[in-house]
């Protein structure tokens, strides 16, 4: 086999919404334009207001597209809220954050599904109005809603995110529609066509980010057949969580909320999946323990506060993959 | 019977968008909070986006609610285009010119609706969110669809009036559902209980806007039996509409474009329903005609550019019901 360029791999990541977003955007900037493949979390999506609301596929919108707020940490850059504070004079429901720029991606999609396009035809064609090389995938077309079971009872996941701030206690995450919900067919059809080279889990939630896509039908055994050597990056760094709530719901869960507790998570429900575990420079000692779970400990500067940061993180899990 | 001052009388007016909400706006200023009802044309309203918009209530629920943009003409004040922009990058549809404040209207509108209410209780839901003292009706909470048909074919009302401008040349209309559609409960009842000593049909196209109202099965026979001499302000003025295409319409329906143009469609099509027809001061010299229709010409100040020349325009008008 001859070495081969890291720009010319064939990527497919899978994502959730900020974090997950930062490392695609990374892979972006490193392979040729339409190279990388994102999956993406949509459990998340919910109706508002009458609107289909899809945060993660608009995160890698927003983020590959070149038009997120880096400052807010979410949505769109230029943004403004005359929409949200009329509404709100006018007494309707102001807690899930609705930018003036951001409703138009919702008022389309909704417009087009209702149509009848589904939500991978809308997904390509917000992705070519905004200019963007990378193809970004829906994990699915069908309904899959994210329910968050607290002590307090059961939430929707906007609800558990955005309205309580994910204040309540959690104890488990179920994925209603999961059972009949159809993984990407264009995905499928790659990975069993053998046409990535490279396949990366981005640092997002393992528990309502990354499962949900991974227990579509068919998915998990779809990357193993697959051949590639997937490739993990904690989202759990030095204990903490980059961004959301993912060290909370671990600690809440009775794990231990360090990459390692991330490394046993995916060992245990993903048996074989992972074989390189990226872990950040100040998680370094715990790499001897990945062996006896299987991975390859790989340690990288996983903290992406740049574009520099993200294109490097991204070049150095590559080099995995070159030979 | 003993004179009783203007501001005691109970007020009936029928309105289309900005030129009837205009005297809608001086009539309220007249009167005691709560006296004027306005029954407001709903074959304008459409679905757009997804959402359902109603724009001759706007107008009237922003005009009366004091957050009108009076130099634009239509609209709310403060109003921004963020939204609008945005969807036109990602490849959306443009034509109607929905502002950011705007939108959150037909968002709110549109989720209620969804949700089981009808557009009666979602109208008095806004009236009284922007504080109005006034009661607003639509028409009738079923779909009254304005259908325009021109010479290059037929258009829905939105189409042929923003999309296209009023250009082609029009050679009738019909109101599709209004066979079916039930005039707006609460006004029938007051209509039957006599609740009103006056009943004004606001300066509104007499085609597009006032003949939907009165053509609901039903409306103009309980305008005759409530006993209440309606007075009538022609949206005609020295031979010009004073807003939207209502000149252009009588032009290219064979019409004279006069005050008298309009009296005569009245007679005609609802015999017996116009008491007093109200001239601008331009038109004085038509006043003998009116007569020969069985109308009692009245010659006012018709053209509102001011708040104190819509109260005095509706003073005017409430000054023939005073006894």
């Amino acid at each position: 086999m001859t070495a081969r360029a890291v720009s010319e791999l064939r990527v497919l990541s899978l994502s959730g919404g900020v974090g997950g977003a930062k490392l695609a955007r990374g892979l972006s900037a490193v392979v040729e334009p339409g190279k990388q493949h994102v999956l993406v979390n949509t459990g998340d999506d919910f109706e508002h207001l009458g609107l289909t609301i899809c945060p993660d596929i608009d995160t890698l919108l927003y983020t590959l597209g070149g038009v997120s707020d880096t400052q807010r940490g979410w949505g769109r850059a230029s943004e403004s809220w005359q929409m949200l504070e009329t509404l709100g004079e006018l007494g309707g429901d102001t807690w899930f954050q609705l930018g003036d720029r951001d409703l138009a991606t919702h008022l389309l999609r909704s417009a087009r599904l209702a149509a009848g396009s589904d939500l991978l035809q809308v997904t390509d064609e917000l992705a070519s109005a905004l200019g963007i090389p990378d193809r970004i995938h829906p994990m699915s077309a069908d309904t899959v809603a994210t329910t968050v079971h607290a002590s307090e009872g059961d939430l929707p996941f906007q609800h558990y995110f955005v309205r309580e701030q994910c204040r309540p206690e959690v104890n488990g995450f179920s994925f209603r529609g999961i059972d009949r919900a159809t993984p990407n067919p264009e995905v499928m059809a790659m990975l069993a066509a053998r046409s990535f080279d490279a396949i990366v889990v981005c640092p997002s939630n393992p528990f309502v980010s990354i499962d949900p896509i991974l227990r579509l039908p068919g998915l998990y055994q779809a990357l193993l057949d697959s051949g590639v050597p997937v490739t993990l990056v904690s989202p759990i760094v030095a204990g903490l969580a980059i961004k959301g709530p993912a060290a909370k719901m671990m600690s809440e869960l009775g794990m231990p909320v360090t990459a390692l507790g991330v490394a046993q998570h995916y060992h245990k429900s993903y048996p074989g999946l992972v074989k390189y575990f990226v872990l950040d420079d100040s998680d370094a000692t715990l790499a001897p323990e990945m062996a006896r779970l299987g991975m390859e400990a790989v340690v990288l500067p996983t903290v992406m506060r740049t574009d520099d940061d993200k294109r490097a993180l991204a070049a150095g899990i590559l080099e995995l993959y070159r030979d």
